[in-house]
């Protein structure tokens, strides 16, 4: 069984949750703007570290690094420089149109990113993971022509038109909307799946434009691939000459404690779409797959706002300067370590993950939301992923410290779940 | 005939363009990343006012706001002040799930924008113009249902699959990629032409899920919308019961000397798109839009880059109160007299626009890509726009001795241009 590492009552240190100002804007936002997938009612003031502080002025050990957004934590001091940096005359040009007008930030962060990434790449900076799924997707388009698109069940690629019809996570994301053409295949978890060379047969029948997929799932319930899955989808994408699109939107930048989380699989992409850690949306292409003319991709902020793409450059620097990549690994280990140890308990049913990118699903939704809930109430953030799992991401800088808070306060809040 | 307000080469102090530095930074950019839409070398470093300075040090009165993205010009103090501000412990969270978790940026420039919008409007927050238009058109889809939608020839709304399917500008924009089903309709710029009623037998034939067009086209040729022709889509669409979407990115926020060009045709939309001016993307709608369950539209980052939320809400602030949408109205008209002057000279065969969105469309490609490449060379920025026109889009601080510049060096360039 696990250990407790501390009091729960150790770490919590607020008002009331929801504090008064929190209720009230909360209350203020849903009046003037669209309700959108807001888990609870954290009103973000500031953050330093681990921890993100409220308007009221309550903490929270933060397991959701903003969906992955932030994965150096908050007012990290080399990251505050850099933004300082941008204050003085720099920032003359705050936004601009990175796709029309050239900037040195753009470079910079181009580098940096190619020197982390798939030898004799280049890249397209844009807005968000959506369209970097978008112009992922519209290279291989671009090559291939508008065929149907291969995408996995449960998989999350964005919002925007072109990426959500490739996405098949949750209902409430895709009804009433229109969809390109798309043939989808199970995603295998475990190398004995049946429908494992589903993609075969559907290459043979269909001829298509690519294959799009994560290796690790987040938003569809953090869902691992089985290497022999991803393995056989490389080769056949080999065998049909068909592009292989891996999306490293959230899995990519260190998250899983190598820089992709298809180097886990011993495969690679022939394009990839990666953002959040990022700070900005970029699609890494094999140069093949560079269109034979210009303005076949734009967009006007196409990683044009300098700042983003400058702390963005930093953020690669600091994961090799401080080894968070074998940090990633070291705590993800003690994380999944201490839930597989409480596999079992109230309503618990699995642990899996990479890194630090874990998910525990639970055997109804009921005690998932009840878990979610209660550890916002006592100070630790964790995210919903799927239809009854939680996912737990922590800023890449987690020690172990903090990790054995984290881990004390969800251990005991599912071991104090009554049905 | 025009008055030259001085000599060309009064304005002028650089070294060479592109200069040592801005070359090789293009040199090196294009062996890492896609080659855009980049118009000329121009590497941007900082700017004041309405001069933006390259890495060489050479400056360039701007007639372009990067392409509207900066109404300020540039180190506007106010600005300056809002990005300092946030060198402190605010931006801890720089960069954050707004649409998982609140913060009073969000707020405040929701309450800003629908100060300026129509009334009884509601707000959803997003990263870029082609999202905020992928947004406006999921509204009306998830209200009617996944039915093809209505846009006209020439339009743009941007890159995304789904926005892009509405758009109709270049080939090159196109090209292989597949589309949602669409039908378009003839972008009417006179009362008088036949087509104007084309919309009507289209809507008795065909069910639709929406009508999506601009008032004014920009990248698409800066085409103004005859009045009757917009006047009629409105009727149109409440006759039928389809929902109508402008898209305002490139045209709205004061642009055209009032906040939003559809205010010159005495009509309202039901959802509208807004981005570029505002930093972030916007989608606003009438209340019945709006989805009767959350988490239909959402985002990692939709409008979550505090610090441009922040400007944003600053920019509306400024345009109020310094008196901007007439100060757009004044020099706009002023612009416009003078370019209508030498209308017939060296190829010059129409100008038009309204406040600072202008259009010079020339008889070939040929003279308008010399103008706009003499023009970079000579010191002043100004975009293409469609196949042979030139647009022309300053920061709405302009005062009258830069618009006079910029006039006589556009006029001069055209005046000295030889077949």
């Amino acid at each position: 069984m696990y250990k407790s590492y501390l009091a729960a009552s150790e770490f919590i240190d607020m008002t009331k949750i929801p504090g008064p100002k929190a209720a009230s804007i909360v209350k203020e936002f849903k009046k003037i703007a669209y309700d959108s997938t807001f888990t609870y009612p954290l009103v973000i003031k500031t953050g330093s570290g681990c921890v993100i502080e409220d308007v009221d002025g309550n903490k929270f050990l933060d397991f959701t690094s903003n969906i992955g957004s932030c994965p150096l934590g908050y007012s990290h001091p080399e990251i505050l420089g850099i933004i300082k940096d941008y204050c003085s005359t720099k920032n003359g040009v705050h936004k601009m149109a990175g796709q029309d007008f050239y900037c040195e930030e753009h470079i910079k962060i181009g580098k940096r990113l190619l020197s982390i990434s798939k030898k004799n790449s280049k890249v397209f900076f844009i807005n968000s993971g959506a369209e970097a799924v978008e112009n992922a997707i519209k290279l291989a388009y671009k090559k291939i022509g508008p065929l149907p698109g291969v995408s996995c069940m449960g998989d999350f690629h964005g919002r925007t038109l072109g990426a959500l019809s490739f996405t098949m996570s949750k209902k409430v994301q895709k009804t009433n909307f229109p969809e390109l053409p798309v043939k989808r295949i199970k995603f295998c978890t475990a190398d004995s799946d049946p429908q494992i060379n589903q993609l075969e047969s559907l290459l043979r029948e269909h001829k298509v434009a690519f294959i799009l997929t994560e290796t690790i799932q987040g938003e569809g319930g953090l869902n691992v691939a089985s290497k022999l899955f991803i393995q056989n989808i490389r080769k056949l994408a080999d065998k049909f000459k068909v592009p292989l699109i891996f999306d490293e939107v959230q899995s990519g930048m260190g998250r899983t404690g190598k820089w992709w989380a298809y180097e886990h699989y011993g495969v690679e992409p022939d394009i990839m779409s990666v953002a959040k850690a990022l700070q900005v949306g970029a699609t890494v292409y094999d140069k093949e797959y560079e269109p034979d003319e210009s303005g076949v991709l734009s967009s006007t902020w196409g990683g044009g706002d300098r700042i983003d793409m400058a702390v963005g450059t930093k953020i690669i620097e600091i994961i090799v300067n401080d080894g968070l990549l074998s940090n990633s690994q070291r705590i993800g280990n003690m994380l999944l370590k201490n839930f597989v140890d409480i596999i079992g308990i109230k309503g618990l049913i699995d642990v899996r993950g990479i890194g630090l990118m874990i998910g525990l699903e639970f055997d109804t939704k009921t005690v998932r939301d009840y878990v979610v809930n209660r550890l916002f109430k006592k100070g630790l953030l964790v995210l919903p992923a799927g239809i009854k799992s939680i996912r737990i991401m922590p800023p890449l800088i987690i020690n172990e410290e903090e990790a054995a808070k984290g881990i004390s306060l969800i251990c005991d809040t599912i071991n104090r779940y009554h049905k």
